[in-house]
């Protein structure tokens, strides 16, 4: 069994962007020589996600409207009970969870199994700080 | 180490409908040999989830009228910028992010290591042609 | 490769609620011995979850009350069609679906590869009954 474990930061300009990061993640299974297993990717941060769907800027503008109409930002602590704490990023934490924590994709002949139009994309819901990502690489 | 890969194909009929796909995971996961491991499926398609929960019509017709409350269906370039690129199917890579795009399950013995209720489910948001999904099968 | 199951019970007093099960899944990974690996926690009841986020009170209370919001508990079979199976719990099954069924973990040199505010928790949607809990631990 071979295994290969990468952190990766990120430091988002935006409160709320998306990140394309199938290049690095693709970079690190070729180095790992995993022929078949899997890839774990996850945040490792609770106010930020990754997740796989399309890389086209209208979605990303639709995603971002619609996670602000689910789980509005609101610094005030009458809308939220953690902002109580001194934090203003609950809504991140609620956006998060639409978006999920991680992605497993299965390793084939060497490389990311995936369909046609499958990115990996970081989701950060409260930027404008380094926030570290995982991919973790399992196989033979 | 053992792998298994198969990649199967679903046409469902409408555009959005759930397909109970556990007939075919388990038939995959005997045929590995597999006793110890993982078994990751997910959808290859971004606008289909792979999921588990109840296998009850009642409930999947519930999860649609919620999902479209979540994510209207709209092919108007107006409530999605995504349909701009002349496609009509946001929506559906909406409601795929709530339902997720994969499950991994645990193989003990050489089953799927389930609890009394759990079924494997293809969610279908934007249908009526060929998709697929990818099961893999990693252990010992 | 070495791999460890167990199957955790757990009894939540409220109908719905989340626990802190990160001190019983590093247990169960230190006595796995494995030292590279992945560990999958999961769920086997279709009405809870397991996630990772943020172990603070405010959040958690915001949690329940957007999770009743998005999926109101409503035991009349007039919202929901699952209902008139004489069940009562239709609201549990879409707020796990919100929260998710699992979560992934990388294990880096013996422990959970964790940033600093992850832990994860079992969320309960439809409690006050004894409920089942999977670890499984893949790895060498």
């Amino acid at each position: 069994m071979k295994s290969t474990t990468r952190h990766l930061t990120f430091t988002i300009p935006e409160r709320m962007d998306f990140l394309n990061i199938t290049p690095q993640v693709r970079e690190i299974v070729a180095e790992s020589g995993v022929q078949e297993g899997l890839c774990l990717v996850n945040a490792m941060h609770i106010t930020a996600s990754v997740f796989i769907n399309d890389d086209e800027p209208g979605l990303h503008r639709d995603y971002k409207k619609w996670l602000e109409e689910l789980a509005p930002f609101d610094p005030s602590p009458d809308k939220y009970h953690h902002n109580r704490t001194g934090e203003d990023n609950a809504d991140a934490h609620h956006k998060r969870q639409i978006m999920g924590r991680e992605v497993v994709v299965a390793i084939t002949a060497g490389k990311l199994d995936f369909g046609p139009w499958e990115q990996i994309f970081y989701g950060e819901f409260d930027g404008k700080r380094p926030k570290r990502v995982l991919v973790k690489v399992l196989g033979e």
